[in-house]
């Protein structure tokens, strides 16, 4: 199996992103998205103050748009027509000139432009002209989400990936488990499972494994006793207790694809309490598992899930959604939410993550990620769920 | 030593950010960048598809706009007069219709209201309308880049976690030299050298240590024989051989505050061309070392370093400017570039990392990071840059 996606499946990306802009009657298109880009050429790069863009002309030939630093790499990675370069940001010449010759050259013509953005942007120091300022004499149409939109259905190929990342997430995962122990630090028992983890997958896959982000890990990003009340604490260091609360998090990058998987840990005892709230999370999942199938509303497998909170009394406890797609990225649309009524459909690879939080005590959550398949999902993580597999 | 920024300091922060706003005749503001929220709030958050924004009112007082979820740990966390929610995104009802009701609480009457952006906007599956259309009557000034400016100088509190960075990056380093092996995949030193600088790093700062980022970490990120030749390569997880160029990197987050170390290491043995080129490189970062101090552009340490590398007939191998900004992003404005006249000021903190590549062979680069001082500057990254002490 390979560890990759294939040059044939990214030559098809870009021959749908061609149909999708003529179906729109756009000639020529030029992308800034990172996550696009990658998806788009298969070329992997670090963002940095050095505007990035990728762009198709009228016959769908690509050029690719780089920093001088890039040329090779991308010359190597990239599956583009041309990679075109500047010398450097800011430079004595502004990026933004050279793609302005860029564009006249491949684009002479009165057309009409897709552009995802307004033109290239960073946190990293960058300044540069509105996209619009450089060009003149086009139709501009806004093509912003047609590739992300390509990207909500994952191919066989893609899910692949995504299922190579559950596995070595969740033996992450399992080391974690296996190494949490009253006194020791959150960071210690972090490190310890996210260092085996990927010694034993760097070992084990050897140079056909590209990560593209972060080998195997698992961590508690500071979830741990009653700080995991917060969803989206960040790691405290703090030392595990006995009868804590402990929401994790297991993962893998494989090629730039990801997982998800969580799961609500008590540290050698668990209260009554803790076991009703847990108890509740569990069923909420397992209503969102048998609610999920393609031809729905994304919000119809919310509305359930929240029936089941309100209906038990918990909807002061609930503070998110239910779950989200993903792939390139940990979060893509579409949500299971309330207010997101996209279709699912087959090869949807969604996190299901119901959470309760209970303020002084903690966060109840677990989440794995399942992909659609014809007639309803298939979960794709796989670790036990039971309450008492989970007291360590 | 405290390892976070006072309390004291983030207050006055927001009353600098108040006194340039007020210069530019703005009454009220809001912001939408992670990191200027994070510079002028000390509320570190994970960025997702919710959106998150600063509010300032005209008198200064500030609300912090955010999801459900976020409530209690931006209270608790967050120096901010309010802190505003919204259920969830995208919700029944869109975030952006929250945030409208209070820019018109915060904002009745026709205001100069001043912008970083034109919206929210996020990779993570958002969706939204353009600020602009969500509120009437104002007029809009462009701040972006205003608190980026803030940041170029640092205080003495950041450069205090600066250098702990550097040190634990140091430590990180030490061990990545100590393990890298013939033999060995890059993953596997890696990663040993990351877990116990990891470890270490934990237990002797404790609680004390929000990293806000990553701990200490030590890499190679694909830099690994010819591969080093390409800049931006990212980790290949290739075989350690002999008389490989290795190009290196060391860094801890500390408090979100970031440091760079990189060496050019040589297993086992270098050739005579390794050395010319190492020596070079020494040179180029010599020369940048001597030309650094306030009150000139920074294009003008960039000047000297290509001046070097042109008389040394090295000008193709050369692929990037020298170096960058760094703070609470890994790189920040300003430059050390040919088209970066910013004056140096004392307080900023810079890379400085000339680099030649070499097509077949690998890459010669060092980093450093050195803070301006009132005369020169002083580096602060401390590892040795002799090319003997470098053949592993």
């Amino acid at each position: 199996m390979s560890l990759k996606i294939s040059n044939e499946e990214i030559t098809n990306r870009q021959a749908v992103f061609m149909k999708k802009i003529k179906e729109k009657q756009v000639d020529e298109a030029i992308l800034f998205s990172e996550a696009d880009i990658f998806y788009l050429t298969g070329f992997k790069f670090i963002a940095t103050e050095r505007p990035i863009s990728l762009i198709f002309d009228a016959k769908g030939k690509t050029t690719l748009f780089v920093p001088l630093l890039e040329k090779e790499y991308a010359k190597l990675n990239a599956k583009v027509n041309t990679v075109a370069t500047y010398p450097e940001y800011p430079g004595i010449k502004h990026p933004m000139e050279y793609l302005k010759e860029i564009i006249e050259n491949i684009s002479p013509r009165k057309s009409t432009f897709g552009v995802d953005s307004n033109g290239y942007n960073s946190p990293y120091g960058y300044r540069g002209p509105n996209f619009l300022e450089i060009i003149n004499d086009k139709k501009i149409i806004n093509i912003f989400g047609l590739v992300e939109e390509m990207r909500f259905v994952k191919s066989e190929q893609e899910i692949e990936l995504i299922k190579v990342s559950c596995k070595w997430g969740a033996y992450a995962h399992t080391l974690l488990q296996k190494y949490s122990k009253v006194g020791l630090r959150e960071l210690e028992v972090a490190t310890k499972a996210t260092s085996e983890a990927t010694l034993s997958m760097a070992n084990t896959l050897g140079s056909d494994y590209i990560p593209h982000g972060s080998p195997a890990s698992a961590e508690f990003r500071g979830q741990i006793g009653e700080m995991s009340a917060f969803p989206h604490v960040t790691t405290q260091n703090k030392k595990l207790k006995k009868g804590d609360n402990l929401v994790t998090w297991g993962a893998a990058d494989v090629w730039g694809y990801k997982s998800e998987l969580e799961r609500t840990m008590f540290i050698e005892e668990a209260s009554d309490v803790q076991e009703k709230y847990y108890k509740h999370m569990y069923n909420a999942q397992e209503i969102a598992f048998d609610k999920i199938k393609p031809g729905i509303k994304a919000s119809e497998v919310e509305k359930e899930v929240q029936k089941y909170f309100n209906e038990n009394g918990l909807s002061e406890n609930i503070k998110h959604h239910t779950g989200h797609n993903m792939g390139l990225l940990n979060h893509e649309a579409p949500f299971f939410d309330l207010g997101d009524h996209t279709i699912i459909e087959e090869g949807m690879v969604f996190s299901v993550e119901p959470g309760i939080y209970v303020e002084g005590l903690g966060a109840f959550r677990n989440s794995d990620t399942i992909v659609v398949t014809d007639k309803g999902m298939e979960m794709i993580t796989y670790y036990p769920r039971d309450f008492e597999s989970l007291i360590i």
